[in-house]
């Protein structure tokens, strides 16, 4: 698998010397002919967002979401660093686009590491030319590609979903947040189906919302996070609806792998609300209890304490009424009508002895459904996030 | 010190057999001739308050903001009962208005421990009569009622601010969730000042604003959650202007013992905003830092990483120029107008290691203010919170 399968992609990576551990630290993802061809983007709500971010809002808006390439470096976020921050960031899509032949607003660019610091602009300048010329459609190009957003994570996250008539790919780095000295979670994903950049747009913010924002590591959003869709057209139009559950689940793929290599996280869990007010409510709630330090430390500690999920539902804010509640952990109901119910203390000790934890909140006001997952909290998280160093 | 240094309040605490360690679990504050005083409190925001909180409140409204005393369980929450939490709420009441000889309206109760157990009220029936018998204005009676109150708490928190013609003094359990198997923050003040019941209830808000609603443990909402301020008048009518900084000063005081008392905690930290677009902006500004995972680690690993304050001050919902911003730490400035400054490392690293850590977040918007209290997050947090075993 990987992100030049869709037909149209070229990509590359290397070590420009931006990491002092001499990692794969550039990385290119570009149309095989330096066209701009239909690209979606979604980028943090934070508003002290990265330059790398403000500057591929410019050129998405600019180009009429359109894009030729993303350049993509890691070690350092880019943040917090001014006017000179977007300078940086617009020289690197400069110097892209010079390579490319391509104008400078059809480039994207996206940065992740430390905030605060200037990058690097020498190992930059001498190293976006050499990856602009070792661009490529080969899978070893792809490879250099993948590990060339990385940072703290334990290895490359990639994804390819093949249809009869088209493919989706994508490659991702991040943790969700779990390893925020590196905080930024980045995905890239390619498709040759052909898609307006209007639908484009509509399709990738619904995948987006159905994967990317139910994932709950810390609660913290990043200066950096991005994620970009480019639509080569190679394969001909197909129905957007066939689309979007091609990407949802190439997003969803890229979730999990994240979860999965959560720095101090020992299992996953899955908060699930039913019977919400509203959808909205219920993704709102299932964030709360998701959220929750006390939630986390109980799933590390495999205890199915349901008082704590009570109480995180009960100050979410939204439409809530004890007496409705009923809360089962894998199908083992633990509380109903809002009191503890007897159930079998094996069955569920098995579950939270497992894997993935889920944990199932009927409020039953309505019909609202919604899901977030989550990692537990361990000590891993503590020793990866006390120091920069 | 004690609850009963103002004129007018007896107390007592035992151990009724609620608690398997044995422990003191019932504790009893009245007016020390049974009759009802002007009396506030303020209650959790938990839609799933527990049956204690939804019976004192329903109380306080029935008898005119007054009451002839407070009985509190510690050990079982009363949380997650349903109907019987509420008649096993009641139950407490009428057990201390026949021993007082005071109608059950006038009694307010509090209970903190496990959510979603039914109370034992085998140990609480043959103890209230006791607890009832045994008050007295003495030191000994008023450190037993202090006793009571406790759950995982290392000590007796109290405190005792004295005026020249008044005296208000306070007791309290809990560490802001830090230990949320007993998950509550209980406090409970006593003043001879003489202060009507709306003028009390107002101070009592202002005095709870500007301290227990400034900590920042875990973020999270306990179901029972209650502070509650009787006022004797034993001592004559008092400007409430002067009353509000004596309650203000005790409840202050409650919160450091708190604070200092988190399980898991090394050291405590301030997140002062200023510049805000208004002073509500401010303290959400503020919280969101203090609430922070990243933030708190750092605090633990004495890591002035300033750039998941900024990123976190970007997401917390209210105004914001990154390029207005300005942070320091203990007075060392390491962020102006949105990016890194030169400063003394070694200054820095001193006040890192200190026991109190001051953050100061310039927004530079406007002239609102706010400040939280927080600890940061170790090993210890995650050892007292992953079972309840």
């Amino acid at each position: 698998m990987s992100i030049t399968t869709p037909k149209g992609f070229v990509a590359s990576g290397l070590a420009s010397g931006i990491k002092a551990s001499g990692g794969m630290d550039l990385a290119l993802l570009a149309t095989d002919d330096g066209a701009a061809v239909p690209t979606a983007a979604t980028f943090t709500t934070n508003l002290a967002a990265a330059a790398p971010v403000q500057v591929s809002r410019g050129h998405l808006a600019a180009s009429g979401q359109r894009a030729a390439a993303v350049i993509v470096s890691s070690g350092n976020a880019n943040a917090a660093t001014g006017d000179r921050g977007r300078a940086d960031a617009h020289r690197m899509c400069s110097l892209v686009a010079s390579g490319l032949g391509a104008p400078a607003e059809q480039i994207l660019v996206c940065s992740t590491g430390l905030i605060g610091i200037p990058l690097p602009m020498g190992p930059i300048e001498s190293g976006i030319p050499q990856l602009v010329a070792a661009r490529s459609g080969s899978p070893d190009a792809a490879a250099d590609a993948a590990q060339g957003i990385l940072t703290t994570d334990s290895g490359r996250k990639e994804v390819l979903v093949e249809h009869a008539t088209f493919a989706v790919a994508g490659m991702a780095k991040g943790a969700g947040m779990l390893a925020p000295d590196m905080a930024t979670m980045l995905a890239f994903l390619t498709t040759d189906a052909q898609v307006e950049p209007g639908p484009l747009d509509e399709l990738l913010r619904i995948a987006v919302r159905e994967s990317f924002n139910s994932m709950s590591v810390d609660g913290c959003t990043s200066t950096n996070d991005t994620v970009v869709l480019m639509a080569s057209g190679r394969a001909g139009p197909v129905d957007p609806n066939v689309v979007v559950d091609a990407v949802t689940e190439a997003c969803a793929s890229l979730c999990s792998q994240m979860m999965a290599d959560a720095e101090g996280a020992s299992r996953m869990f899955q908060v699930r609300v039913t019977g919400a007010r509203s959808d909205g409510e219920a993704h709102r709630a299932a964030r709360q209890v998701a959220d929750s330090l006390l939630v986390k430390c109980s799933i590390n500690g495999e205890d199915a304490y349901w008082g704590r999920v009570a109480s995180d539902l009960g100050s979410a804010g939204v439409g809530f009424d004890m007496e409705r509640l009923a809360i089962s952990y894998g199908g083992v109901t633990v509380c109903r009508d809002g009191v503890a119910v007897a159930h079998d203390p094996d069955a569920l000790a098995r579950h939270m002895a497992g894997p993935l934890v889920d944990i199932h909140c009927q409020l039953g006001l309505a019909d609202g459904n919604g899901v977030v997952m989550g990692v537990d909290l361990g000590y891993g998280y503590i020793d990866e996030n006390r120091t920069t160093s």
